[in-house]
């Protein structure tokens, strides 16, 4: 039999859906909601519905946004030249968190993967290419995932934007800093090996 | 600068609320929600709301319910004449994991901590005086927390009940001292109750 009431059994299973929330934590959350203010679980539950309501992608780069154009490609400090190009959105987050980089970005949505049937016209290829056409730019730095499929995904797009005459870069690979060179994959080590530079 | 949309900035700040929820994990559960299907993610909102709405204590054992009797107090094949008295709604899981006991419950809903100005009125010990006059009760366990707290509500109570003439036992001290019920494994805890003693 169980032992919750219908709805706390109910909210459990919804939360133990979600990505690394166990049936344990699940309940230790849910019993936390149910003795939380009234207004503060009507703000949770709203925020969700919101988020996922409000969700569109920017008109320009793809990103999430609440507006027409998301807050970077609004933003007139933002050097409008350079694209760097991710697989997801949450790659702009990272990208951001450097606080290196000043241009714009182009979120694919996805990356080119035949084993599971997602060819260049189900990410944001077209769209990347129909701004191009439009603006000056001066580079395009291909950040998608150094993996096979974000490999295949720069392949793809740096033939594609060769034509254009427009300078075309990789993110290096390398170990990764703090990392350990003992645990580092010979993969990613001939890469570094590659990639070297006088110092 | 904030590199989310404003609703997915609130959504993250809401749910790193959360206990054991940090902005990292906060993050990452955001994006999820928003890659869900609409459908799902309005019944988690609802699912949340719901709870919180439809959460009422148990007319009888003050346990949570969405009815006037709580799963337990409703089911005719326990035993309404032992009640283990228990401090959080969480406990009554934790006990009922066991499958030993067949019994009732009273959920004080706190524990006396003279520290923390919580005494007996601020949590449901008159409830329970009231319950034992109404009905023959055979036996009253005491399953509060094995800590200072816990210890001091179960004396406080077993004081109150020694003059009906009713068995007063407390749980062993199978359960680590100083722990917390609702962590405890129901190995432990149907050890603790198979050597509960006599107050
Ligand atoms: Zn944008
Ligand atoms: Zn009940």
């Amino acid at each position: 039999m169980n032992v919750y009431s219908r709805s706390l059994s109910k909210l459990i299973d919804e939360l133990s859906r979600l990505p690394g929330i166990g049936r344990k934590t699940a309940q230790r959350l849910a019993f936390y909601i149910l003795d939380m203010p009234l207004d503060d679980v009507v703000n949770l539950s709203n925020a969700i519905l919101e988020a996922k309501n409000n969700l569109r992608y920017c008109k320009k780069c793809y990103n999430f946004t609440d507006s027409e154009l998301c807050s970077i490609c609004s933003d007139e400090t933002r050097d409008t030249h350079t694209i760097c190009v991710v697989s997801d959105p949450k790659d702009v987050v990272a990208m951001e968190k450097t606080r290196e980089y000043r241009g714009l970005y182009h979120v694919l949505h996805g990356a080119i993967s035949p084993m599971d049937g997602i060819g260049p016209e189900d990410i944001k290829v077209k769209e990347l290419l129909e701004r191009i056409k439009d603006t000056e730019i001066n580079e395009i730095i291909l950040a998608t995932n150094p993996d096979i499929e974000g490999e295949a995904t720069a392949m793809y797009i740096a033939k594609l934007i060769k034509p254009f005459g427009i300078k075309v870069t990789r993110i290096a690979h390398g170990v990764p800093v703090g990392g350990d060179l003992e645990y580092t994959d010979s993969v990613t080590l001939s890469r570094a090996l590659e990639g070297r530079r006088e110092m």
